[in-house]
């Protein structure tokens, strides 16, 4: 019922188009300026960060996006405008007239978004001297993907093409990392596109569920960043019976696989990172405790460390277990590393170690599995493990 | 009122011996198996780890120190004990027979502790060949602090001597670090030894009140250990006026000196660090969200990234407060870095990032200060940053 679009992206969705340029923002020869656009008006909806210091482009885009509308987003990347005050706001209002003006629609129907570095103001000129260069187009989109990126090492975009009762529609998606990862309800930068007729209560509904088993499931470092956000604009082109609660489910599915696809692309594009990390908990309490063992476990700097090395030191697993909240009762925890049970019943389970370091060593995704006998709580999560090379990337990143 | 004694550790107080062998749980030819006990029976309380997985020696300790008494404590390095099931317990409660055999005393007046590797048995055979070797003197202090040592490079001791109105005596302690360590009631390991005569019930409220403040304030990794425990012997030999509640000030006080002592010695030599941070908030709401919002900065990767380039980032300090749960507002809030004002009242304050830099090159000491300018809440807390070799040891543990 899904199809993947080969090397699809955002404007793989009829009526989307968008285009980047080179500002200057960034020091290096890199695309850091995009925009991307619908031919008609959008219903909007979005999920932002719940970090109380909020950037500028955040509040702005809350604020544009409160009626449900809209119909371009303006970004850059190499300067996240958060810390700067009044002045970051009026930068942020200042890019959103800049686009409007130059796709010839009204300001309020502009979302802004910014990531890079924190503290410091946006370099104005360059913006306003490069907006009017760029050239949105129906091949836009993956130059739009590489503008976004900062410490990214890989493009993260995806479009699925949906055939359902309801209708043909086309889900696009694109998001950046890669440090500064713990989304607290959204991730640092991702832009969904969709041509599907979707009711407007249902489709804020629809992105939230998706952002909640998809990116609010990842960790690259533990911290949630001031510029998290996750934007959906839906055009309505694809001419297929208006989607709603009663009718949504294929949409809500195409949603859920778009995020989820780009979430685990964070994770495993994580700064520094060699390996994916996929732990998933079953049988909790509940769900709740389910995700916060999940997401606790795939954190763990001790956890992620031991996997970089590729040494099975379960006994990590279970002590940021121990910690996570979740009720735990050790008498009753199995726990597995690539399918191996290395843990039964709270006690060590007889195996062979060398098989499992060799099966860490020849796989980049490590798969861990706390099955907790207590409920039936399940959630997945996703990490990545820790290299030397986080360090050098985040000990000097201003400097 | 407080003198520090040179080289001063737990058997500085009167009545207190210790004593450490080799016995070989650990590879390398080092002491790993250590004795403290005390001529006579003391006033026993304890702080423990809040991680819901407990090593053995907790689940024991806990046992044995609930009646308030106890004589000696008995531990090792190299393994930790914990997700041993049954087992583990029958072990624990070994070491303290064979103890309290050695030392002609009841078991129940042994306390055990165990760090090192979880998820491994105890190699009881070596335990039980090695206790009778122990021979615990007045000059043991040191050998038991060496003994329980693991990826620490330094050892962690200290020795007071208070002369109050109440009379003398003398406060020693002895921790260990360095991985695993973001306390949630305790740190790794700590031992207290005084000679002072204190009443039941203000013994366990000042050991808790000299927890809260610096065990509980630090963080190398953000993992807490299932084995962290702070125990606590009190031997009333001093010939010091029962003190309580009501003249226990200078105790408190001392209390706090030998827990904040060790717990900044814990920090600054957490695994790979080169460097102390001191994060301090002030005018939080209150100090709950003081606490919080220090133990949340000192505790972001970015930020410990940051300080170990000596990259004065601190978009990463301010965007970690955001997310501490602290209420924050970024028009209010003033940061300060090595003394230096980079932020006020929300936005970038004219400094010269050279300096800045060059003062973070220089000092082992890096200081953080926020004031968030909404109430009266304050707190300290203390991390270490995080370089490339922490990574590379936890990389790299079991195997």
């Amino acid at each position: 019922m899904f199809d993947i679009i080969a090397s699809g992206n955002i404007t793989s969705v009829s009526g989307f188009l968008a285009g980047a340029v080179h500002a200057g923002i960034k020091s290096k020869d890199e695309l850091d300026l995009a925009i991307l656009c619908s031919e008609v008006t959008c219903k909007a909806t979005g999920v932002f960060t719940t970090n109380q210091i909020k950037s500028a482009p955040v509040v702005l885009s809350q604020r544009h996006i409160s009626k449900g509308r809209g119909q371009a987003i303006v970004v850059n990347s190499g300067c996240a405008n958060a810390c700067t005050g009044e002045q970051g706001l009026m930068d942020a209002m200042a890019m959103a007239n800049l686009a409007a003006a130059k796709l010839g629609i009204s300001p309020e129907k502009v979302l802004v978004a910014s990531t890079g570095v924190i503290g410091v103001p946006l370099p104005m000129d360059r913006i306003r001297a490069a907006i009017p260069g760029i050239k949105p187009t129906q091949k836009g989109g993956h130059d739009f993907c590489r503008a976004i990126m900062t410490t990214d090492t890989k493009p993260k975009e995806i479009a699925i093409r949906v055939d359902s009762n309801e209708g043909q529609f086309t889900v696009g998606g694109v998001a950046k990392g890669a440090g500064m990862i713990h989304p607290g309800m959204a991730t640092m930068l991702c832009f969904v596109t969709t041509d599907a007729m979707v009711s407007a209560d249902f489709l804020r509904a629809a992105l939230h569920s998706a952002v909640d088993c998809s990116f609010n499931m990842i960790s690259v470092d533990g911290d949630t960043s001031p510029s998290d956000c996750v934007l959906l604009l839906a055009n309505g082109l694809a001419g297929n019976e208006l989607l709603d609660f009663d009718n949504g489910d294929a949409f809500q599915q195409a949603l859920i696989t778009v995020c989820t696809h780009l979430a685990k692309s964070v994770a495993r594009d994580g700064e520094g990172a060699t390996k994916l990390i996929e732990v998933t908990v079953e049988r909790a309490e509940d769900e709740v405790w389910a995700r916060q063992a999940a997401r606790t476990v795939a954190s763990s700097p001790l956890v992620k460390a031991a996997i970089h090395g590729n040494d099975p030191n379960w006994g990590r697993i279970v002590a940021a277990l121990g910690r996570s909240g979740a009720r735990v009762r050790e008498e009753r925890l199995d726990v597995y590393l690539n399918e191996v049970c290395v843990m039964k019943q709270g006690s060590f389970s007889p195996c062979n170690k060398a098989d499992i370091v060799s099966s860490l060593t020849s796989r980049d995704v490590v798969l861990i599995k706390l099955c907790l006998n207590l409920g039936d709580g399940k959630a997945t999560a996703w990490g990545c493990d820790l290299s030397e090379e986080y360090v050098t990337i985040n000990s000097a990143y201003t400097t």
